[in-house]
């Protein structure tokens, strides 16, 4: 394997905690959880109950708290008073305590040493280990060890290694703790802890929505006679076990967990029970290899600069961890399943930031993130008819029924832009895969919908012969009630196009089809008049940002600063919008447009949405500004990584993980997508750093591998059919299992 | 006196029951208790907990109850955890049950004949009668009274006067029950009931804010022995009464309330102590006295149209029974201390609805209204402070120290012209008074604070050439951002004029000054091509409102019908804004820009806010439409008499009751205002209805009694110095203790 493979935290930290315990999130799929302490941290209770009241998540003041646990399954909804139905946080099962001499181990107040944790990214494993003095003076060497199985994904498995210097006697606790809280609110209707057999503890938990949650641990050490004690609702198993200098003591710990919600139902015993008979060894064994076959189909190798090879494969990481598959009623949440503050609802972000990365590397992984707006299609009739239309509207934030769940009006009720970016979801899944049938099936109920929407949602002004969409929120959310955005009419064109196609088979008339693409063809693009695309009619009447006056502290967001008021009346963008539409139709803008553009908004952008940076390394790429990438690219890198500043704390941006990875494909490989060409077309750019990029594509079934160095660029076909592909413009047929090589013009 | 004076209630119907409570609330200014029934209903529990959440009140439903009571001590505030500062809810004290055969008196559930209650407007008295019949065949007359004094504004009294037929044993239960909810929100820290000897319970409850309030009530009955019952936070005396044939039995109850934010503390029972010696008769009498002192000094006489007579009385009813005199610590909340609806909460009513009746009749009391505002500046200040401005900015919604306490961003952020209408009414007061002095006092403070945070509030936007307010709501609250709003930079205009003429007093400097009077002048009224005043920059881009389409229940407002997307994208008013501007600035727009403002915004103002209709109906005098101005006059009329349609169950809409003297005064007898002329000045255009309108007036210290007839005006001088009136453009001088008349031209 190439390069750098893990991210470490050494030593710990207290004020970093929150960010590793995101940044070290481990998941199957079915179940996440993250990275916190075994041991736990002493003062840092997890079953507060606080009032988290409907707020503007970007500068949102979470609750301090040293750690904060998370443990996910992606789907368990339960209704909030204040925010509607949120993600469920189920009980903590990861407890595994050793205690010498009357000693916790707690690496904020114990005396540790070598504290190196670790999270092996290839394996998708983490490690820990640390040099324990107690105050009594003796010395222990710990290690714990977890991974959640690719392989099994109800399966957690743990491990502690402890070794004395001098002889010790050691207690070691092991448990599960169900008294917490999802953003302070207690959703768990009943708790049940039993033991399981002499070693075990089940726990049985339904949530105030009725889904049930069977949670089974099992420990595994030599001879250890486990006692269990439960307390309201905490439940441990304790053993003491003498330890002789030198030797070691090893404590493994496995959970099962099942829900009421699985397509396979199980108990949680029956999936520990088929894992008996494997060592711990085995069972990581099968894991790794799993996850060796994952970065196979889209390890993208950056040779000369290590720290974007390390950062790229920490969100290729959690795109794979995230991804739920074969299961289409729950799709990828703003927070990647690592953190709670997005209540694990999905956005937008699913079809324009994390579709592409599964799209090109995993098409089947990418079909079960398209599935699921045409499976929550009954929810997205129900909020058109709430807001009084017919048709099908998207949720801005969809729990895993399609409701919308936005407690914030501005987003729901005006920034509609989601309802057309999933029609663009289903095109793009067609386009890549190749399978236009996708869009003649379920998929043309969803266009045809969504387009019956839109003909009610567009206004026509007296005197302007066009239609228009009137009070939409863009992707800039710094301009809440907009006519004519530019990047929402294109979309909505778009979807309407794609009605007008296939709205046949979704029981669209003739005459209503024709309407569609009618009014597709009639949305208009307005630029001012020096030829700059306008974000929307009203963006040249707002006011100037001041930022200079304003916005003293660049380490904090400009929304930290100023009012909202202020934001909603200026120029200043949260994030790209224009440029977002640029990097989304690159075909439909010359460079020099795209430059204006760029030219006009970048001075007003403020970034603070952490959508912004890929997007615009995209477009800078493609300008030819690879310093302005360059810049832009080190900005969405850091935006997990940079733990001092809070990092992944409340979760991964996993939208902006996604991005890295369009960064490096779409922005300086130049890769165009079945969107924006028919053919695979490079136009390779590489930062100054890099000397060699490297990934695979899946490009309408055919498995490719791009290569590109400083002056070639080399494209493997790894099917077996030819492919035509342009690079730089300089179209050649690639033979199957032939790698051809375009050199540089230079 | 004149006409009808007393609004019944006949019979008793459940349905209209919470109407009735907020239509026939009792107070004194310092306290207010809604007109719940003595004996109250059964199943209608007070003690309810829910949520209320942040929501548009406009179209917010309201926990359904047969009932709410409502005790209220203005400025007694205290925070909810999701509303900010609201008035509490405090106990009820007027429980006061007759009990025969162990049957309790319930209007809903007995057989009852004859019910009638009457809310005596001319005394502020409320009366009810009732033929009960118990469910044993025994029949018996039951009468209630109750007032609060308005002499001893602690002092509530009421009594109660049984008669059977045939003889019975009755039980007479009274007590305060203090298990009340805000809101349904829990404001009483501690609640302590204690006997107050044999015929007295004493209530001390400390609100979550810290604020005592103490109740005390006596009963006076002879020889009765009454047994003391306390269970949670409810108190009761009961006693059994022999009741012979045709003999009647009296109870009378007092109950004095104080608190320890009172101007002059003292103990609820030295109020009744000094009320001990006067018997019912007399304390009435007093109370009664005190009323027709204030009556005369406003009551305005409709003849021929006895609808509107008693509507125009109910209204001038509740502005002087919500007025708390020699307070300025608070003004008069939105709903008129009958309801918790708004809070509580002081918004821009009083200066622009409330102020002008208080000016023109009572400018003592007027005084405290606008010294409320000066009072409450370090409110503002810190309001400002928080957007991230220097100086002052009054509040959306403003708590009694100013603190914005509006929970939903769009009005607390956007709707800043309250800040300027708090400027306006400090000029009106100083006008309409002539005490000019009082805007080199302390007044002074609030201009030049308010003028600076204006001259941050502006925007220069490039090729102008001129500033505008950017990103603000104006009156019409369904346009919620936008640019150069006509009234709000007309008001701010008047609001910086006024700063830089008097602003020297408050520490502005003369440079700054003249900034101020240049930025007053530069603000823009912007009018279409066709000479249209543009309620803002925008209007002629939004989208057709479609009212047939939508709005098919004219019985409703149309924001019960649309999604409030909707109505922020389209051109429907909530209420009069440019119309409003007009009523206020009339003579700064000739009839032919008003004829033309009118005919473009009318068909779009849904009238959804009860704050419309009456400026509506001045606005349609001013231009001679009288047919149109009499409908407005209607619409306005019966808001709160309308008892099926919900009319006052939430409390009076007071603005409202303020705009049907304004209607009476600015528009059918076409008086100018202060702001408007340095002369009192009439133009009179009675509606057909009408044969006579007269009401006093006091013009700058001068006492004036206006007539008008439908052929003639009589303006009658009751002061020492002679005085100039303009009647329909004819100016004469009024000697002392004379009337002039004016033929009308026909």
């Amino acid at each position: 394997m190439h390069g750098d493979w893990s991210i470490v935290e050494s030593p710990f930290r207290v004020e970093t905690a929150r960010a590793y315990e995101g940044l070290f999130t481990l998941g199957s799929g079915y179940l996440h959880v993250r990275g916190s302490l075994e041991e736990h941290l002493c003062g840092a209770p997890q079953n507060l109950a606080y009032t988290r009241v409907p707020a503007n998540v970007t500068s949102e003041k979470f609750p301090r708290s040293k750690v904060r646990w998370g443990t996910y399954v992606p789907g368990v909804f339960a209704r909030h008073p204040l925010l509607n139905n949120e993600m469920v946080n189920l009980p903590f099962f990861l407890l595994l305590v050793p205690i010498v001499d009357g000693e916790r181990l707690d690496c904020e107040r114990c005396r540790i040493e070598d504290y190196r944790r670790e999270l092996h990214l290839n394996t998708a494993t983490l490690r820990r280990s640390l040099r324990w003095r107690t105050a009594r003076g003796r010395a222990l060497t710990v290690t714990f060890e977890r991974f959640i199985s690719a392989v099994r994904p109800h399966l957690c498995v743990q491990r502690m290694v402890l070794r004395a210097d001098t002889p010790a006697e050691v207690t070691v606790e092991a448990g599960i703790d169900a008294d917490v809280r999802t953003n302070g609110y207690d959703h768990l209707a009943s708790v049940r802890l039993t033991p399981a057999g002499p070693d075990g503890i089940h726990c049985s938990v339904r949530t105030d929505e009725g889904d049930m949650i069977e949670m089974e641990t099992r420990l595994r050490t030599p001879s250890a006679a486990w006692c269990y004690q439960a307390r309201r609702r905490t439940a441990r198993l304790a053993a003491a076990f003498p330890l002789r200098a030198g030797s070691e003591l090893t404590v493994e710990k496995r959970t099962a967990v099942t829900t009421s919600r699985d397509l396979q139902p199980a108990a949680p015993a029956a999936c520990l029970e088929s894992a008996a008979g494997l060592s711990f060894e085995e069972l990581h064994e099968e894991h790794a290899a799993a996850w060796r076959r994952r970065w196979e189909a889209c390890d993208v190798i950056i040779e000369g600069d290590p720290a974007s090879q390390l950062a790229m494969r920490v969100s290729l990481y959690h795109l794979m961890r995230a991804h739920v598959p074969g299961d289409p009623r729950v799709a990828i949440d703003a927070k990647g399943y690592a953190g709670e503050a997005y209540w694990g609802r999905y956005f937008w972000d699913t079809e324009m930031f994390l579709l592409p990365f599964f799209l090109y590397t995993d098409p089947e992984r990418a079909r079960t993130l398209v599935d699921f707006r045409v499976q929550s299609l009954p929810g997205a009739r129900r909020n058109a008819a709430r807001y009084g239309y017919p048709g099908a509207r998207y949720a801005w934030e969809s729990d895993d029924a399609g409701n919308e769940c936005c407690p914030n009006w501005q987003y729901a009720d005006h920034e509609v832009h989601v309802t057309a970016d999933v029609a663009y979801g289903l095109l793009h899944y067609a386009r890549a895969t190749g399978d236009e049938s996708y869009l003649r099936g379920a998929a043309a109920e969803v266009l045809v919908d969504t387009a019956r929407y839109w003909m009610r949602r567009i206004d026509w002004r007296e005197g302007d012969g066009y239609p228009s969409l009137l009070g939409v929120m863009g992707p800039d959310e710094y301009t809440p009630i907009s006519s004519n955005n530019a990047y929402t009419n294109r979309l909505v064109a778009l979807a309407l196009e794609a009605a007008a196609e296939y709205g046949a088979s979704g029981g669209a008339s003739r005459e209503e089809c024709a309407e569609f693409a009618r009014i597709a063809h009639l949305l208009p693009i307005l630029r001012t008049a020096e030829g700059v695309v306008l974000q929307c009619e009203e963006f040249g009447r707002l006011a100037e940002p001041r930022f200079e006056e304003l916005w003293r502290d660049r380490s904090q967001t400009f929304a930290a600063q100023v009012s909202q008021e202020r934001l909603y009346r200026s120029k200043c963008l949260k994030q790209a919008d224009v440029i977002m539409l640029m990097a989304l139709f690159p075909h439909e803008f010359t460079d020099e447009e795209v430059r204006r553009a760029w030219e006009y908004y970048l001075p007003y952008t403020t970034h603070d949405s952490s959508l912004s940076a890929g997007v615009h390394a995209i477009v800078a790429a493609r300008l030819g500004a690879v310093d302005e990438a360059w810049r832009f690219w080190k900005m969405s890198r850091d935006i997990d990584l940079d733990v001092a500043a809070g990092g992944a704390a409340e979760g991964i941006h996993i939208a902006n993980a996604a991005a890295a990875w369009q960064v490096a494909v779409f922005g300086f490989a130049g890769m165009r997508s079945a969107m924006q060409s028919d053919v695979l077309s490079l136009e390779p750019r590489l930062p100054e750093a890099w000397s060699r990029l490297a990934f695979p594509v899946c490009w309408k079934g055919q498995r490719v591998y791009v290569e590109v160095w400083r002056d070639r660029t080399g494209v493997t076909n790894r099917s077996h059919r030819p492919l035509e592909v342009i690079v730089a413009g300089c179209r050649r047929t690639v033979g199957p299992g032939t790698r051809e090589v375009w050199e540089a013009r230079s």
